[in-house]
């Protein structure tokens, strides 16, 4: 099992801290948007005697609700095809335990979020990952390449869409070549769509909005990020497939019910006022605009304009991004301050790569991406292991 | 993955109330206990802006708490040795997959937890059952049973104290017993002990208790039925094993965090005052005085005295506790009621044993529980497949 790529930096961040520095986290995809009181009051008003187990599934009142949420966003779904999970993590879990078998593998272009490997460790799923480029701004690699990677034991390709870690908003055309390939091959395709109302270049098409290959597409889907609460672990494994469907809920019993407290908030959130996302998404693609704006700014630094999602992925000058994100907690600071980013080598399976890219999660107010882009940009003329801008 | 053995009778439970028929629920382990006023206030109290993950381990004050509520039940640990957890369930599930690789061996003495069977499935861990027998009470089976059950593949042993299914509490020297074969042998030893406060013949005597045994002994509990917060969801995976703790740590990363709403209500539990306990747990003493008094007096009923938690093992004279079970929610009623009742096979991984037992929760009120004997003792009067009391 390995051990979480940011995570391993947080023990410098905590001594750059106690130096009296002050970290702008741009590491990790905990928004500092508000969760929505209005949602926190449902669970202030709760009024049952005895909080209990729900049905494995989740309350068949909140996925109800759910029918009308993913309804809005043009999917169409019975509530009984939805199995509310633990998070996010728990639905991508269930989807490699209950599609796969151990040593069966799974396709995931990569840069990808670093928690798939654990997933698949969990599951004993093997992960083969095919590379999407920087240069291309994080595209769906070409057809070819996925046909190179499948094998007999190739049981599924995972997309997240917009993506995390590079914020790519796959299009329809992508997503057209997707179902080809899993038509042709018949594989299941997991789409986790944890972003999905966080688009700045355009609609978002959802693998569910694929037609004909019902059996072979699941969702797997958050509260997490779209109504900032990250610390509800509500999530949710959504599928027309009923094998797929009866296998997952096996495993739900097993663990009894999703958190219930949280289940309350996550049935509120669906009664938010529709322009709810108009806002969060204003301020998701202000931001945006200025790192993006700030990073190819910066003398050597390349960064793609990201589609959706709240990340950018940044290539920068430097020999090598795991040193550098630990040098500039450790070594560095600029009128006392100092920003913590993710290596990209996390986010990458195959050996070698990322090592010139870092991550930035947009998840703070302009105010404070600009005063770390300052940092960055000191920090870039300082760091010993600069590299010419050409690498 | 095998199905819940219980849950594959809801469908017959439906019909019958969908008759007008009232089902006494015996079932599970819903307890209809309030959940403690004090810590739902705790959450409806809550005043933070962004409902953030939590740390992956858990809240570093609930864990600080917990220290305090382990002092009071004699058990010393540091709060780093405490990992918080969506529910037992999820405790389990690291244990599983943190001790053991896949095809490793678990040896739990049967009739046991039916969900343990659906994490080892997970964890591609292999249960290896001893039985332990109606007629000693569900004793400790003897030492040469583990003795035989042992194979180089044998990594642990999984103990519920006191015990879902049986009720039955392992006595001090029961757990020496059990400490002499994890020493001789170096197997984990899992001990779940989520009903550590309902002990109603003698005191608790936890696995944390064993000395010389720290690396070897591992707590997994929840606080689903000590308070009666089954939907909250939150436990705890503990041991003093550093590398268990690391390699659970990856689990519990990967998985980014245990609820978030729940802790705060689970820190609150820690604060109850110290009386809480002995109110709930005189009324368990009551129902189970109650339920097994009437069963004991059903002609060809035997129910052993279960010294803790709140199940209770009978044997009836019938031909098949899953056809009998069935039959209580589609063919049966007595004044328009009827009882929902566990088969035992569920319970038993050995292929035909437990036929003639059933479990049966005391998780209802005295009046109710009097009334669902009523039913039984009816229902065994009528029941087609009933056989000689002698069997």
């Amino acid at each position: 099992m390995p051990a979480s790529p940011i995570r391993k930096l947080v023990p410098y961040a905590e001594a750059a801290k106690k130096k009296g520095t002050r970290v702008f986290h741009l590491n990790i995809g905990q928004p500092d948007i508000e969760t929505p009181p209005q949602i926190l009051d449902a669970v202030r008003n709760v009024h049952f005697k005895v909080l209990e187990y729900s049905h494995s599934a989740g309350n068949e009142s909140y996925r109800k609700k759910l029918v009308s949420y993913y309804k809005k966003a043009g999917i169409t779904i019975d509530y009984n095809q939805i199995i509310v999970t633990t998070g996010g993590s728990e639905a991508i879990l269930f989807g490699f335990m209950s599609c796969l078998d151990a040593g069966d593998e799974v396709i995931i272009p990569e840069p990808f979020y670093a928690n798939y490997n654990g997933f698949a460790v969990a599951a004993g799923v093997i992960v083969k990952p095919i590379t999407s480029k920087i240069e291309t701004g994080f595209a769906l690699p070409p057809i070819d390449d996925f046909e190179k990677a499948i094998t007999p034991k190739t049981k599924a390709i995972v997309i997240c869409n917009p993506n995390n870690p590079t914020g790519y908003l796959y299009s329809r055309e992508e997503m057209e070549i997707l179902k080809t390939i899993i038509s042709k091959h018949d594989l299941y395709l997991f789409a986790d769509e944890a972003y999905r109302e966080f688009c700045y270049e355009g609609e978002h098409f959802s693998a569910m909005h694929l037609t004909g290959v019902d059996d072979n597409v699941i969702l797997m889907d958050t509260i997490s990020k779209r109504y900032s609460a990250c610390g509800a672990r509500i999530g949710a494994f959504i599928t027309k497939n009923k094998d797929v469907l009866g296998a997952v809920m096996k495993f739900a019993q097993a663990r009894l019910s999703p958190p219930g407290l949280a289940q309350i908030l996550a049935e509120a959130a669906v009664d938010l006022p529709d322009n709810y996302f108009e806002t969060t998404k204003a301020e998701y693609k202000l931001r945006r605009d200025t790192i993006v704006k700030r990073l190819n700014n910066i003398p050597g630094v390349f960064c793609p304009n990201p589609g959706g999602a709240f990340y950018a992925m940044a290539r920068l000058p430097i020999d090598d991004a795991d040193t550098f994100c630990q040098w500039l907690l450790e070594s560095f600071s600029y009128n006392n301050k100092t920003v913590m980013l993710a290596p990209a080598t996390g986010f990458y399976s195959s050996e070698g790569l990322g090592k010139n890219e870092v991550r930035l999660a947009y998840v703070l107010n302009v105010d404070d991406i600009n005063s770390a882009m300052d940092c960055l940009e000191k920090a870039l003329e300082e760091y010993p292991g600069k590299t010419p801008a050409s690498l």
